[in-house]
């Protein structure tokens, strides 16, 4: 039988906090016998929410820890002074091995200080950048860095390259995955001075499938599957995505309530074009694994609902019977 | 009465030159009696087009030039070089005085290369900013830099700042601009390097409206009228607003077409949708100027039809009756 995979779970964290926290890992624990969640936060708060469901309480634990820390908190004191905030507790238990993954709702900066500075880096990595998965026209590509260090070196970009391509290959299953290097222009010398730097290191590297440089404009087409840039670049692209998905989605609907004729048809396309969308959303893919860690730290929206921790809490256990940080360790160390 | 505004129009530039080209200037030419027109480049393939047309012969000359820089060309020696070429000649024109404004969809490395070293710079201007307008849910906002020369400083960031207020200010009519600074967080200590030198900068200007940092999820909901930022961030806004918008619309086509029920629908919702969609097209705002120089030089998507040439040289009429370059040259010597 496959070892249990133990994810912490902060229940404190992002904006439904705790409730849509605990629904979401009561689902996952029901959804699938090989996750034991440890729901870490003000206990009494958090089996409040656990009268409303029925789980195996073999599968489901709940850690107390007084304190949380606020989206606004600078995240360094915080992880330093709130010892007993959910996150701080979640990533002790990630990094004393009682846990395999640990997943967040909660300030973004507080998960990547800790993720860096309490469960620690794979030896040798030498950033780990956060990589979220984004969806395309045909499928799904990791960006990654997204994380809150700018200003990267190019050998680190090299490094992200090569994470991102384990990560693509053994999480989402793409044989040899396509890296591009986020540009402004596809030809070699385009770029500033960080890419102009990089290009050469990936196209020499042979543990990637680098194919080149990829223009933004090609992202949501699925220019390539693994997309590597720099943490400031990587913020837009994603915010981009949101803010284009979400201002487009706005005017169609605005669009569709014009007159009498066009109410009609709405209701008419709308389920099609529902499912259409649902797709092309960033909501639909889980977390943002923060990659290169001892351990996996697993960061989502502040916004999330129960499905998106329900689906950021199964797909650790990809990431552990897949032995992602084995891979890294064995690729990095080269 | 006010004076005639002449334009060189490059026939030769872009994917469908010359006969949109040629066609887009007629339509201007027609529309506005104070636009006089210059199509600069092969005049019998000019001539041939021009044969479908009725047109004021007196305000649409034919200025003859033989050799065309082809979009891959290095731009620097394509300008050296190509002495007899439409880009080069018509830039020229704007040089001595001949012409107000320059009109390209050709290369945008040659334009940009040819504005600098041939119109030459406004005394001051240290670097000039390439700002398309872009749409955004309420109306639209000026994007800048949108150019080649990535790696910016924070005073020319803070340049760009104050010539898009004047730009956003007298040519598309919003009175005391809110300036934003592209970011990856709302806080002043957030961003890299860059951001952080410029964010005082701006904060202490006096002679701008600046309203803080904007993350680029808020840019399609018109988070500032004009916002700035370094090339290499610009052209990541520009393109992932065209790219998400292109590959969203297909996307909903695709599910419109879905069963026998959305095709229905979609037949009804379709003329609303168009009208809709069309404010949230970048094609819609003519060419992107390159600002600062001792002329106006406009770029327009490589891929412009008729209606984007047209608009592009009309929006030249405003450029010179608001006289956009003094009120820079003022601003810039402060």
């Amino acid at each position: 039988m496959a070892e249990m995979v133990n994810v912490a779970v902060d229940a404190m964290g992002g904006d439904n906090a705790p409730k849509e926290i605990v629904k979401g890992a009561v689902e996952a624990v029901n959804e699938d016998k090989r996750v034991k969640v440890f729901l870490v936060g003000r206990e009494p708060e958090i089996r409040e929410e656990l009268k409303s469901y029925t789980y195996d309480a073999q599968r489901l634990e709940v850690v107390h820890a007084q304190e949380v820390i606020e989206t606004g908190e600078p995240p360094v004191m915080a992880i330093r002074k709130k010892k007993d905030s959910s996150i701080v507790k979640a990533m002790y238990m990630v990094k004393d091995g009682s846990c395999d993954a640990l997943v967040s709702a909660g300030s973004t900066g507080a998960v990547l200080v800790g993720g860096q500075v309490i469960v620690g880096r794979i030896k040798g990595v030498e950033r780990p950048p956060l990589a979220p998965i984004i969806p395309n026209i045909n499928g799904v590509s990791l960006l990654l860095d997204c994380g809150a260090n700018v200003d990267a070196k190019a050998s680190q970009l090299l490094q992200f390259a090569r994470i991102g391509s384990i990560y693509m290959e053994s999480i989402i299953g793409v044989s040899n995955p396509r890296v591009g290097l986020v540009n402004i222009g596809v030809e070699e010398e385009k770029g500033n001075a960080l890419t102009r730097e990089a290009y050469p290191l990936f196209r020499d590297c042979p543990d990637i499938n680098f194919v080149g440089n990829v223009e933004a404009r090609d992202i949501p087409f699925g220019g390539a599957d693994v997309l590597v840039c720099e943490a400031f670049a990587g913020n837009i692209v994603l915010k981009m995505l949101e803010g284009v998905s979400g201002a487009l989605v706005a005017k169609i609907k605005a669009g569709m309530m014009e007159n009498l004729r066009s109410k009609l048809g709405a209701l008419l396309v709308k389920p099609a074009l529902k499912r259409t969308l649902k797709g092309f959303s960033t909501e639909e893919y889980g977390g943002a694994p923060l990659l290169g860690l001892n351990g996996l730290v697993v960061k989502t929206h502040g916004s999330s609902k129960a499905v998106e921790i329900r689906n950021s809490i199964l797909q650790c256990i990809a990431f552990k019977e897949q032995n992602i940080n084995e891979k890294i360790r064995e690729q990095i160390v080269l």
